[in-house]
């Protein structure tokens, strides 16, 4: 028998979206998955040959470029930030939409005119530095990997570029977006490799491809 | 009437050990720092002249090094692996005890005898290449944020060096610790710069060094 495949999803935002849509490709993860107070990382699915690790985004990419996991969901922002060659991501799955955007604190664009030199709080410093320098400006990244909102008030940074969903966490604490980087949708993501030699990451393809163009025909 | 000052600490395994301490030092955070649900990010305390913010471990010391905290709480791992120049860690708290360990699949070890080159899952791939540099092994480190348990099993590396406390998590992964990189508490961080112009920083340092020697003494 080949070994089991290894299907990694993110814990948090595109889970609950993502869920689904494995359930119609024939994934169903053990009831162990939704017990919060498990220790365990990698999980039995409905499928015999298939097993579901669920780790944060960033390292869902960071496994299937290694060929770790074989395929993965993960949004297409963490796809673009890393650029990992061995990573191919063929398939929008059209959820989990939310923006990659820069932000700055509201009433700052005015005042402060044209800069050429910036310091941004971020997640995403290649992102961050390849936005700004289209722009001309040279950005140093401090990168932080959560709670960048606080940095612009606590003098950290002149500006962030974070994932946006509704706005209310800028808001709340009185930044304003100022320019969309990239809009941000799920993604299939597989290993090449994998995808050339294991006609089961072929397939895994196909039926998530059927599967997103029924989410956008309804 | 000076800037509050801000006091940075991290969520997690630290903080409940910390909570008490502060207490002691005349910090109270205000209730909704209990509150689980909010989306708070900075909170009033008793002191009227410092807030608090909770971050992660890592942006604990990423806010202090640059000066947007002036002080704040974080493991020994996180300071020595940053490695910050502006970054002060006067007194150790005696509190947040673990350790920073290698660990391998149980039963590797002597059958894999001794490699020049290895790969290491790791969040801390400062720390993993300086201590196997020491080794005189070349050691390329794949930068994990979590469940770095699941890398050996997956043939994404064949060594793992992260935080261990009671072994139970590696054991449950098949996993044998072979080497403590680090033993590791949590201390007292202060911005240099903050500490030789703000005596607010300087009298924290103080109160500080006396809790922990009635720690060390109790």
């Amino acid at each position: 028998m080949l070994a089991p495949l290894i299907f990694a999803v993110p814990k948090g935002r595109i889970l609950e979206e993502a869920l689904p849509l494995l359930a119609r490709a024939g994934v169903v993860p053990e009831a162990a998955f939704h017990d919060k107070s498990s220790r365990a990382l990698s999980f039995a699915t409905s499928r015999d040959d298939l097993r579901l690790i669920r780790v944060r985004a960033f390292d869902v990419a960071t496994f299937v470029a290694h060929g770790a996991a074989q395929a993965g969901i993960v949004g297409s922002d963490v796809v673009e930030e890393f650029a990992y060659s061995d990573l191919y991501a063929p398939v929008d799955l059209g959820i989990g939409h939310c923006r990659l955007s820069v932000a700055e604190p509201a009433g700052q664009a005015a005042a402060a005119g044209h800069a050429s030199h910036l310091r941004v709080a971020s997640k995403y410093p290649n992102l961050t530095r390849r936005h700004f320098e289209q722009q001309g400006v040279q950005a140093e990244v401090v990168k932080l990997n959560g709670a960048m909102e606080l940095a612009p008030g606590l003098g950290l940074a002149s500006r962030i570029v974070d994932l946006v969903s509704s706005g209310r966490t800028l808001k709340d604490n009185g930044l304003v977006e100022t320019r969309v980087i990239l809009q941000v949708s799920a993604r299939l993501i597989v290993n090449r490799a994998a995808l050339k030699t294991d006609e089961r990451v072929a397939a895994l393809v196909e039926r998530f491809r059927a599967l997103a163009n029924e989410v956008k025909a309804a």
